[in-house]
């Protein structure tokens, strides 16, 4: 089973089951998003995640192979078209410099590990419109001198 | 003086001052990503605070004139190629798909706006290594049906 | 049944029943674009709608299921080759610059919203060749700064 | 002297005579939209009407010259950055198809026209944020058989 | 049946009959570019033609539905390979700037519409070696002002 | 002096001097195609009639020596922009592959040269609206086989 | 039967016969790269050549008809990937502009024919290593003016 | 002196000193080919030619250091425009996969060098239409397993 | 059989006999970066380590003749998207222009072969954090002048 | 002064002083790669090594505010052209998945960083043609899961 189809399987049965990725975190232990990434592909899991997740959702057990398999991470557009992602893709593109040269400035020459890294996704409710708040947590890398 | 010239010259005054990003924030009262991103001219600013952020790196006036003004927001390259900007990017790539499913679950079809948004950087220290925690806060914005 | 194989029943259950998009729309209480955008899978649809849908279209209601589910948005072509599509996409070439000056000076620095957004068709006759009106209707959302 | 020397000395003209784009129009009897895009170097103008606009705007006569010059349209972006034009942009590829669908079954097979073609902006005040209306009218053009 | 399922049974259909693009063109009465065009899925067809090709070409009716189908028209490569269409490609590189520039002196700012327009192609018998005549004609459209 | 200084020099000529493409043609006896192609650099002139050029435009002999130099040929624009060469482009996508077969079913398999090549434009007038009538005549090329 | 069809059916053959394409060539009487082109369905062939082909390598006699029949010739990268080809595709990059300039100082404007076109492949021994010789002969064709 | 001012200043005293490429490459002793890539830009010197073409050409001895430094070769187009050069990259796209399989079937796997690789044209005269020959040779290199 | 079904043969086979690339590259005799690469289809074998690989993972013999067929060399993406392949990318974006300055003093003018080459990884246990040891080792060939 | 200016100053000086980069290395007790990439804007200097390397190159101190001043890293192409840069990538598009799944099978789910990065390059002097060895030793980064 490859990742694609253990996506599949993992999907239908969250559907089946109507759980949401909030209750199949708080099943397994772990944070929503890293459990959602893991089940769309993204993330490999340890053994023993992937075991809890399978029986959470009532799937068989060789779709804990495939999520524990290391993943070849690929997405399909360079310029990401759906709006929810593309407005990430515009968020990079118009504060990337900008986030570059204050990191920097605070942390000397390096950057923000995307693989030593967390996300969170909170909500905060707003009567004027509630708010997504992101928040990404990775590792200073400095680049070293040699 | 467009946008680029005006760049040039607030960065040169910030060198020349030796003011971090921080300390003009402090100064004008405004958050550190917003204050650089107005000066690398990716935000338009307020008359009052461009005639503070002048005077606070003795610029001339029509340095705020410039400030004021309504951007072009463009960049350079579809696919960053600095390792900073880069890791971003590959973060809505490896991610997109997955925060749009956590999201919208949570707050029903829509998207976190790029517009009415606000981010942050902070700086955890760490014995095994410091790590960047950066905060995006968006409205969400539900589609219309009509 | 995702909204690829939804899309193409509902195509097919249009031509069968001989009805126009003017008449779903009439029949179910939106409108004729937004009809079309959500039978196109572009869009989700309330319960309620999905189900008049399903009713006037006399298909099967996991077709509502999947006119409920929330699209991930994507076309094909970064430029569009449909004559029909492809003057579209010149408009916003050729007018862009323009537009986002016009409005600019009216409004503020800001955007019009694709999410908080509506749009409309008319046919006005002309004896030197008929019409075609489109409206966009977009909330304007001003840039924050923070 | 080309169109990219004549927008620049139009557009510092209307910022010296503080002037905004309705003024303009108004004062040379066109729509605001056709007259900022005439001034971008998008459109050419009669030569009455390009001296008005020098009259208007107290430029030399041969910036009348290149007015009347017949553009040769090009925009920087294949896919745009600016997030105003951006929308637009989205506009067309979320809801291109269905554009195409809808205005087919009412006109038959045939395009809305680029050139003979016309555009509005308008403005609705609304409690809850304003809108922008905008207004596209195109020829419809019939394909021809042979 | 799509246009593609349409073309494949037409251009067999045609092998079948041994029928040339003339022959079927004299058949139904229409030139023989627009014949070919309209069995390969880039133009509708009337109704009362399309009976004729079914007729002509002997295939089912199903196929006259598809024939009268309004089209999506794509082609698969912004930049053509088959050298026969690349050297088309390669005129209009080479020569595009300079034909608008006599077209637009002659008639005024405008475009040749690709829509309301027919096209022939004729054999010029030469000892040095045949000729291809293409012969485009198209309406001229002058871009309007308002 | 290379072609870009040429043309820039020709067509400030040309204007100066209000002549027309045809005008130019008819003094030094080509066609009016071939010699606006020459003027914008892409194609080389004969020393004779580069100097005939040069004569009626009243410019200096170094331009003629400009003429004489065998061109690289390039456009700027993969997928051309500007609305009158883009429907040219159009016809080649839309018609590339119908004409294609409709040639190579009368000539054989082979190509129509680009470069034993000559192109005519002219002016059918019209009470519906003038029509834009182009000629292409290209030598047929067909494939070798060794 | 396709193009793509006839090649899996003649390589199969080949590889059962275990003839080389100077076998086959030999064979058939013609030369060693023009036969291996039509056989990968770049050429087509003539009647006779097609039944000798498929003689000498057993297929059926469909085969044949695909030989005849006119390719649409294209190749999926328009950047090559294989070494082998790749660096085919680096000698343009490197030496198109010296070829040019050497040609057209030889033979006058113009270029050399891809249509009436041969190419052969030979091996020179040596002991330092084997060298590929490619010889490329194209029919020069000189630019026509008008 | 960089590559391309050298470039500029060896072209200008080539066409001074009216000298094709066979002269020059007969007065230092190398091919035409190697000789024009060189003077391109394309290709480094030895010291002892690269006096011998200053000496040839009357230039500067700056230029010869020019000549002798190592250059970073590069194209403009992905795809070439001209037409010449297009034809060699059509040659490439048609007969890139054959040559590889010929090649490789009398050499084994491996590939023909684009470094240690020379070059030659030639000129065949033929009453139909003069013929240019180009000739590859470069060293075959076998793939290694380790 | 071809390469890609070879490739997932082999792997399956791997995973079944729990062998890792460094069991299988010590059972044949060869190096684990080779053998891999050989196996995923992007080198040829010898028939000899062909028929040992087959043996080791116990696949039938016609995975034999795969392995020693000549791969046509490709990868899917222009620029890599997994983070481990596309840190090799930036590497060479980086250190790109810097590695030729550093080669070519050394060695003249030339390049390191990826053709005569060989590659191996190593692993150095290190308490800060292991680290991974790349070492790509290819002959260099000198370019040649003619 | 900006990293360009900076790094033709830095090689200008270099080539006047006739030093490789290995003495200029052994002299400021840096590797001779690191030491070219700071040169060339590539990588960020300490202070001590900056003025180390003005002194050695004796070159003004402003330069050293540029070695010491973090780097925006960019590459001109996507797909190097030069072919010593071009065989880089092509290893890295041959190797990329083969190198994953041995790096990944013998230290788990992970990256090798390309920021915790040193790299060595090595004469292998051969009779049969001198080898480039270069060394790539990076941190492995494994992946996190939270």
């Amino acid at each position: 089973m490859d990742k694609l189809e253990m996506r599949h399987t993992l999907l239908a049965a969250k559907a089946r089951k109507k759980m949401s990725w909030d209750d199949i975190a708080g099943a397994v232990g772990m944070s929503p998003v890293w459990v959602a990434s893991a089940c769309y592909g993204m993330n490999s899991s340890s053994v023993d995640v992937a075991h809890k997740l399978c029986d959470v959702l009532e799937v068989d057990s060789d779709v804990a192979t495939a999520l524990v398999a290391f993943p070849t991470k690929a997405w399909d557009e360079a310029i990401p078209q759906d709006p929810f992602i593309y407005r990430l893709y515009e968020v990079v593109g118009v504060y990337g410099e900008t986030l570059k040269d204050v990191v920097q400035e605070r942390f000397g020459d390096g950057i923000m590990s995307a693989i030593d890294f967390t996300m969170e996704v909170d909500k905060i409710e707003d009567p004027k419109g509630d708010r997504v708040l992101l928040t990404l947590n990775g590792k200073f890398l400095p680049y070293k001198s040699w």
